[in-house]
């Protein structure tokens, strides 16, 4: 089994990573970008860094709908035009698509190079950039080609985050939520102080964020158990997001404001099957109502996104399997829904936000 | 790290098999073959094995042209399109490239479904489904894209190879002849004799071919150091092997013919730069001349050859290394050579054989 990757911030992260240059000397350093990362980023890293050689700088758009094979492809036709042998080294410059697929090429890249990930979004620093799962959408379907294969460091530096859309922010800090609600109530009931604030990424808070998810991954690396605790909220919205990446009546959301909407149905369905506290859901709505937008669903589209689930990873023997809360950090795994439940939650969800 | 899959042989692996499936339940199953094997072999197959469920059965032609991306990609939209989850399993029943490929997709459908080789050429027999090496070609650049990721089990049902042409049981019974030059004199000479009697696979030479290619995993399942010995005659016989598929002048080879000559040529060198016994190099010479077809290379093509071996993924820093011999079963790993003495070495090959 894989040990998870070692977590560096700030100065100590650089010095870290100079480090590992030092003395691995790997034979090439490819700096994998999305445009937004190679413009703002960048520059800011490479001064921090202390290359033997120039590392060689590939950049792709920015966005989820990059997050294909065909991409994949393309990097690895231009790693291999480039010669990048078993001895190089790929560092993730960027958001979680660029973590999530730099990672999946260099594992799959002559059967695996090392890489290192330095996440430049919220979300990726306190979650895809975390416990090694690296992939690729299908179409719709959300990571649906991957591996998980962990990275060899994970370097945060918060400076990053300056430069970063509120927006993009918030769909962060939804990960952050989520973390709250599955550890304990003393760090949820931090999370929503801070989101009161408008301070929704003090340096300690993502700290602590950043440790849950470790702990968890550390306990569970293959998902066997425990790590499904990681995709409360997903299962939804997952499907939300998937269903209004295609849809041409509902504007795509960020990650973080599907499964926000995500995390208010299934905490719905969490108190009506396992009485989860309801003060704990309304606070729950009020994080939500003040930092996401609203999305309205017909009865048609819920369907869809009903259907789309059908294809969620979890499942297994065709059964959809949800991950609920019986309580601030008392999980429980592989629960079934009545799709008349999740009809109710929806119609909760627009009384309610 | 990863333990090395059991192998079981005959009816022992097949209640083996029936035992895993009764244990785990797998939600479904597909077996995945080629045409041949389908033809050829399937049915064997289904009558030894009890399935709770009826298994999916998935094909494609035949061939080595089938190992790329493209066909990777088409059988995760089947999975997919079949509802596979995690609790699936793939069941590879064929030649090397469907051991290969089908244990790569294995490896990256939804971060990894288990599955099980069931090896039905005597190339894939002793060689390729053992080990956990998966992969696909990137044009010609053989194995470009994979992961390393054990199967559940390898079964052995030497039946198979009944099926089998002559000219396929010869290209496996080059792993063969490469595990005796890497393993022991014992095991050398053992076949040597298999060869002169032109009966290439007795089961206990199968057995020990086996033994050894599982033994130097066991030490080494990532290819660090010694595992790279399993690569002798690889570096210039994968390079042949581009050529010839990509070559009109040339017919393609199958993989152990374009070994064999990989071996001549880096014997020839072994010879040169290490002393490596020439009597034992002529027995290797009877034995590519009696089984293997001899082919012409003129100087331009021969360029073109040490020009493809710079993409050998065993290259580090622009380095091309070789696997070279002092002894039978003494090797020397990460040899640098002359392109002079590969020019010198295929001057031998066009002379001699």
């Amino acid at each position: 089994m894989q040990e998870q990757a070692p977590i560096y911030f700030d100065e100590q992260g650089y010095a870290s990573l100079n480090d590992y240059l030092a003395e691995q000397q790997p034979s090439k350093v490819v700096i994998f970008v999305d445009d937004n990362s190679e413009d703002h980023c960048l520059s800011h890293f490479l001064k921090q860094v202390t290359f033997e050689q120039e590392p060689i700088t590939i950049a792709i758009p920015p966005g989820e709908n990059e997050k294909h094979m065909g991409t994949c492809m393309a990097l690895i036709i231009e790693l291999t035009n480039q010669n990048l042998d078993r001895k190089s080294l790929l560092i993730n410059l960027g958001g979680g698509v660029i973590t999530d697929l730099g990672g999946f090429v260099a594992s799959i890249y002559k059967r695996g190079i090392p890489y290192i990930n330095v996440p430049t979004s919220l979300l990726a620093i306190v979650d895809a950039a975390i416990g090694g799962k690296t992939g690729v959408d299908l179409e719709h379907l959300k990571n649906q080609i991957g591996v998980i294969n962990q990275s060899q460091m994970v370097l945060i530096d918060e400076n990053y985050l300056k430069t970063l859309p509120k927006k993009e922010l918030h769909s962060g800090f939804s990960e952050m939520i989520k973390h709250g609600l599955v550890s304990s109530q003393e760090h949820w009931e931090a999370i929503c102080s801070a989101a009161k604030d408008d301070s929704v990424s003090p340096h300690a808070l993502i700290k602590d964020s950043i440790s849950v998810k470790h702990a968890i991954v550390e306990q569970d690396p293959n998902e066997l158990g425990i790590r499904k605790a990681l995709n409360y909220g997903h299962t939804l919205g997952h499907a939300i997001e998937s269903f209004c990446l295609s849809s041409d009546a509902i504007p795509s959301l960020l990650h973080g404001e599907a499964i926000a909407i995500g995390m208010i149905l299934e905490t719905y369905i969490s108190v009506q099957l396992f009485g989860f506290p309801q003060k704990e859901a309304d606070k729950l709505n009020d994080l939500v109502k003040q930092l996401y937008p609203k999305v309205k669903f017909n009865t048609d589209q819920i369907e869809e996104i009903i259907e789309l689930m059908m294809y969620d990873k979890k499942n297994v023997d065709g059964q959809v399997n949800f991950v609920l809360l019986e309580d601030i950090g008392a999980i429980a795994l592989d629960c079934q829904v009545d799709n008349d439940l999740i009809m109710s939650a929806f119609e909760y969800y627009k009384q309610t936000l």
